[in-house]
């Protein structure tokens, strides 16, 4: 059934196949649809080439996205993760927010943020009961202009002294260090809550197969997650990390960055709090629109 | 919290981004895992650079792979169907696969094989009571060299003439169309079927969402899936096309080679069937390993 010109245009089979693939995207109504697509498929076609994956590695590489969207639902994204500790989460972040150099840096958004956080009043105390030493949370929403901006909304979420972020936990009542305020008249905002710590990223999926393969850390140094939108001014997430910790340096989401490193202060036992605790001052300036 | 040295620091907070990035990988253990992620890493980069998604587009990317893999399971398989679309599955094909001059092209795996299907005689009926024409499938299986192989496993799959696989059905109650058969002592086979006809690639999921975007078309031109295995050759997967079929040329999957297309001839209804029915004599010719 195979004549030998039959034959002869098969002899170089895949010479045009990237050509043929671009083209077939060229009839995208959308011009911004049909850029991602050829952009797609000329950087995933050119991986393939210089990879040259084996039949077996591809097999391995599509169960492996496979159950990395298996794994994900509505309290855990482990292609948001997939896409941390590829560092290309923090691409997409430092593409989109150049902040201006007098505005908070701008850091990962991280798989534990949810919809719909209690609110809470300047002073209270988000941690919901989480495990952990006391931490008093204070500092000011300003413009780059300068101008402070009060009613700015900040959502606040971190995992507790285990590491873990309420969602974690398969059945809790309610949450746990997570919440948000506004910013009081003057700008400023203050909360209690529990000191953050270092903990691993979730490791028993995909993403954590890909780590221990490769001898990566999957630690990430302590941090509280901050989203804060103002009127008139671009949304800000961002971290605030516990100085000194000893993993700042090799975060396994290649979410650190220098500026947002800020000094939490221990106080002993006092009238204030009967136990350890701690309090960090962290101002967060916002670029206007 | 901010002064002014840390915030130089991050005045360009991303130039070494993608270093950092590789440098977290140099550590893997297994050269080829290193080779992999790393080169995965640098194309991955250089797409995000070049493509520069919003957060939304982002988000938009994560949630559509993250779709991609909740759609597949044992009978369905997104993530390849969405490797078929890119070129991908075809590109990996061809690195692995590629044969010499005299050997039978190989094509796409595709999404419908499945693992322990019933084995035929030479001679039976495979279709399993699918609808359709009847139709003859013959040839010879044989080496580049020459020598017939006899005893070759011929695996078959093949949609039904609505264009549906056996596997695409809730409740069939056993296989349709698929099966696997052994060739002769003068390394022939022969089984009846059904004749294949084009059939849209599933659409219901996210590749589909993906090609309706792009105005691509979802059909594949009719054809029989082969996979064969033989002691001491590669094993060689393909399909036979039938010459004529209007979509010849813009196969969804790019999985057409011009020199598996083959004249499925058409009988009137005589002693042998009692209705219109084809034949195709097919040769499959493996290259020694």
């Amino acid at each position: 059934m195979c004549d030998d010109a039959a034959m002869d245009a098969d002899a170089d089979p895949d010479s045009d196949l990237t050509a043929r693939v671009l083209a077939s995207f060229a009839g995208t109504p959308s011009p911004r649809l049909r850029e991602l697509t050829s952009l797609l498929v000329k950087h995933l076609h050119a991986f393939v080439a210089e990879a040259r994956p084996t039949e077996a590695e591809w097999a391995h590489a599509i169960d492996f996205l496979t159950r990395t969207g298996q794994l994900s639902d509505d309290r855990r994204q482990e292609f948001i993760l997939l896409s941390d500790v590829l560092g290309v989460s923090m691409q997409v972040i430092g593409i989109n927010h150049a902040a201006s150099e007098t505005a908070t840096a701008s850091t990962v958004f991280g798989p534990f943020f949810v919809e719909g956080s209690p609110e809470f009043a300047n002073g209270d105390d988000l941690s919901g009961g989480a495990p952990g030493d006391p931490c008093l949370v204070t500092g000011h929403i300003r413009s780059t202009t300068g101008v402070p901006l009060p009613g700015a909304r900040i959502e606040v979420w971190q995992a507790d002294e285990t590491g873990h972020y309420d969602v974690q936990y398969a059945d809790l009542p309610t949450p746990q260090g997570r919440g948000h305020l506004f910013a009081a008249p003057d700008g400023s905002y203050r909360f209690w809550t529990v000191r953050p710590v270092a903990y691993p990223i979730p490791s028993d999926g995909p993403v954590g197969e890909l780590l221990r393969a490769t001898a990566r850390p999957v630690m990430r140094p302590a941090h509280i997650h901050f989203m804060v939108t103002a009127p008139a001014h671009r949304t800000l997430t961002t971290h605030v990390f516990a100085a000194g910790d000893p993993h700042l340096g090799h975060d396994a989401v290649f979410g650190e960055r220098p500026s947002l490193i800020t000094p939490f202060t221990h106080h002993a036992p006092g009238p204030t709090v009967d136990r350890d605790w701690y309090s960090v001052d962290f101002d967060l300036v916002l670029d206007p629109l």
